[in-house]
């Protein structure tokens, strides 16, 4: 029996409320184009569930109906994973609504909080607890927890802290045949069977729907100082980071790799920012040492390693932070790159992660392969050198122009990621793979691994209708 | 065309040499008993393959023949996880030819060994390359990583590192199609697709069996120091917790909750060993400090740490090791308990987790419910309370025969687990389900858990050839 298509709307409607299911084009708009405005889907309708019960029960009438789900959070993902395709058949299920903090345990160390709500009232509320919700990314003010969880999300923290995953204990699930998933678990040793867990985390909702999660919350520490240090190159800068984790242990919090042509970048768009050094160098590391202990006690730290790297010449030279105020500035030079980089045009962007001790031979090559291919193209190399995670991003040559360049970007691509593959590292270190990368993703994976993916896709999925088009 | 049972041995010997193909008594029996000699199993054969390629090679020849593998590593899992029913009808594929370390990379610091390694050689080559590999557990001069791997081992520095799967950053498995899935990644990021990694760990051979492994190498400390805590209460050890998470962050490297009973019987069977306290207390805490800098460092932080705890009457008293010599001891009375109460007999024994927030309100109430239902009889409760983990073992009243309480072991269990239920913990903290716990995991798990889980199970191993009968 076929229900008729009005039925189907209808029946979402009693699920939700009608006010909460939207299928007018303007009502529609603001869930269907990605967060660059590079593409806008289609769908047959939105809706906006209030709670796990109602999730799972649009995710029923979606599977007797066979009409695929988008599930949807904050909308600022990058590789086209919560936005519905052009066909129009399937339903964006916001998660938006669901946005309480149910509940901090401060002897845990957790907080239970629905998929919807937004990162940064997660870390206040983390903070208000006088607590550490480590996880910390450009989109924190817009993008949701569940988006963050669904992409396994790395950002600057995970040198110390880890990617999502490993902020996460537990999660409550509504599966693609709309039951929901009880794993709301605070332990930290539970070895009861698959980890499936983690194999839902990073899934960009193509197994079900995160709805709720147990977060890892970490102690504050009593002081955060940065520092920039100026380097002859990238493996000096591998020197450096040795150096400091021998030193420093877990009291190095981040550890950002710059190319010289990053802060000219900078030093050209945002003229007011503070400009660390005088002469340019080659390379510079944003070293970040936190202490549980007080201010001095990581100042203390900061001038005795810096000063051992400055004394046997494995830095050039470096500017140590006196203030928090400084400390920002510094953090400021180096979350300007990207935008500076969207203010000088378009360009090619990677986002790659290679084994650290890789990462200087990748550079070294992919810059020669770069420039031989494309005379003039100029790399703009950065990112968390700590976990071994760069953004590589390619932009003309000097004259030509930037939309002409991005008519070039699959040999780039190709390019960079193949010379990615020979150093064994990844495509796509914390964006994920949506529909934008899933071809390369079928070019670059072991095929025992890609079939492994369908059986287990096909397993939880059988139906087809979770995220369809995304990953595989 | 169904083989002859001689065709399928001769198989075997080709891939692996007739040698390495065990099919008598004598030579089979060491690998078909469990390592608390509770029960022996029967095999076809056991099977000792030298390479990954062998490897696959033989649960190929498996496959087509439909006999059960059982992988097994240094057999010495509490679960029986690594030995053969009764049936008689598997083959053992014992890893222990794969037991070479392939690379040390120290700049990623990472280190890709075979999955046959003794947990101690891995330690000790960490430490010649001047690094940490932390996992650390009594097994560990038999153990194999291929089985801490399989069954997620934690151990006593999962407080600060994690468990296994923490430990872990890429994977080589063998399929159960005796394919090889190269997934040797030492990466810190990666976010291409489903995470098969962390589904391999923790399954016990039941998906695949794990050949490699890139395992994560830390900075070794300078120095580590112990302090033991007499303290009023499990609620004031919590509250200790804290206070030393706040004041130490991650130079908290261990904290170890054991009750007086505990003390009582270390000494009463280890009168050798050091008595911390000349006066009994209800609750002791060990706590390990360690620092990136030095012994000074660690003292001066444990000295104002547990001075704080004193001066506000947190903690009773605190004996804090001088010397590495003393912390040693200190250690060792708390490794004691263990031995200590195998000397005094038998006991029913549980490897729980909870939430720790809930931990002071479950002792309390499982040892009134116990006490209710079996009156004198003695709770042995210690562990990592950092962690959560409780091995919480109960022995029988003054005068009742340790064998006759052993058969009230499912009535004790089922009060125990119940109790666990209530406050959201789970009935296997660190050392997996196996055969043992098969039943019981049925019992407590939700359905659409139970259900996801075959759900994979027959995904990835659709003849059901991977270890049967063990965690589903």
């Amino acid at each position: 029996m076929t229900e008729a298509p009005g039925d189907f709307l209808a029946g979402l409607a009693a699920i939700v409320g009608p006010e909460r299911v939207l299928h007018d084009a303007a009502g529609m708009a603001p869930f269907l184009t990605d967060w660059r405005g590079r593409f806008t889907g289609r769908a047959r309708a939105v809706v906006l569930p209030g709670s796990s019960a109602e999730v799972a029960a649009v995710v029923a009438a979606c599977a007797v109906a066979r009409v695929p789900v988008v599930p949807q959070g904050g909308r600022t993902g990058l590789v086209l994973g919560s936005v519905p395709d052009a066909g129009g058949a399937a339903v964006v299920l916001s998660l938006r609504r669901l946005n309480r903090i149910r509940h901090v345990d401060p002897f845990n160390r957790t907080m239970l909080v629905e998929a919807g709500c937004i990162l940064q009232d997660i870390q206040e509320a983390a903070a208000s607890a006088g607590m550490l919700f480590p996880l910390s990314l450009a989109a924190e003010g817009s993008c949701t927890i569940g988006g963050n969880l669904s992409t396994n999300a790395g950002g600057t923290a995970v040198l110390r802290y880890g990617n999502t995953r490993e902020l996460c204990l537990g999660l409550e699930v509504v599966t693609a045949q709309g039951q929901v998933w009880d794993g709301l678990r605070g332990l930290r040793k539970d070895n009861t069977g698959y980890d499936l867990r983690d194999l839902f985390i990073g899934a960009e909702g193509t197994l079900g729907v995160i709805t709720a999660a147990v977060l890892k919350l970490h102690p504050q520490p009593k002081a955060a100082l940065t520092a920039m240090v100026a380097l002859d190159s990238p493996q000096r800068a591998l020197d450096l980071l040795v150096l400091l984790q021998e030193r420093c242990g877990a009291a190095l919090t981040g550890f950002e790799l710059m190319s010289a042509l990053c802060l000219r970048l900078v030093a050209a768009h945002f003229p007011q920012l503070p400009r660390p050094f005088a002469a340019p160098h080659p390379q510079y590391a944003l070293v970040e040492l936190s202490s549980s202990e007080s201010a001095a006690h990581a100042a203390a730290l900061m001038e005795a390693s810096i000063g051992a790297a400055l004394a046997s010449s494995l830095a050039r030279d470096a500017v140590l932070a006196s203030s928090t105020a400084q400390s920002v500035g510094l953090w400021k030079v180096r979350e300007s790159i990207s935008p500076a980089q969207a203010a000088a045009g378009k360009n090619i962007k990677h986002d790659i992660s290679l084994p650290l001790s890789a990462i200087p031979a990748f550079i070294a090559r992919t810059d020669a392969a770069l420039e031989a291919a494309f005379p003039g193209c100029q790399v703009v190399c950065f990112g968390h050198l700590g976990d071994g995670n760069l953004h590589y991003n390619v932009a003309p040559p000097e004259g030509e122009g930037h939309e002409a360049f991005l008519l070039r970007q699959d040999a780039v691509n190709r390019i960079v990621h193949d010379s990615v593959l020979a150093s064994h590292g990844s495509i796509s270190a914390e964006h994920g793979i949506g529909a934008l990368k899933r071809e390369e993703l079928a070019r670059v994976k072991p095929a025992v691994e890609l079939d492994m993916m369908r059986a287990i896709k096909a397993a939880l999925d059988p139906l087809g209708i979770m995220n369809p088009g995304k990953i595989l």
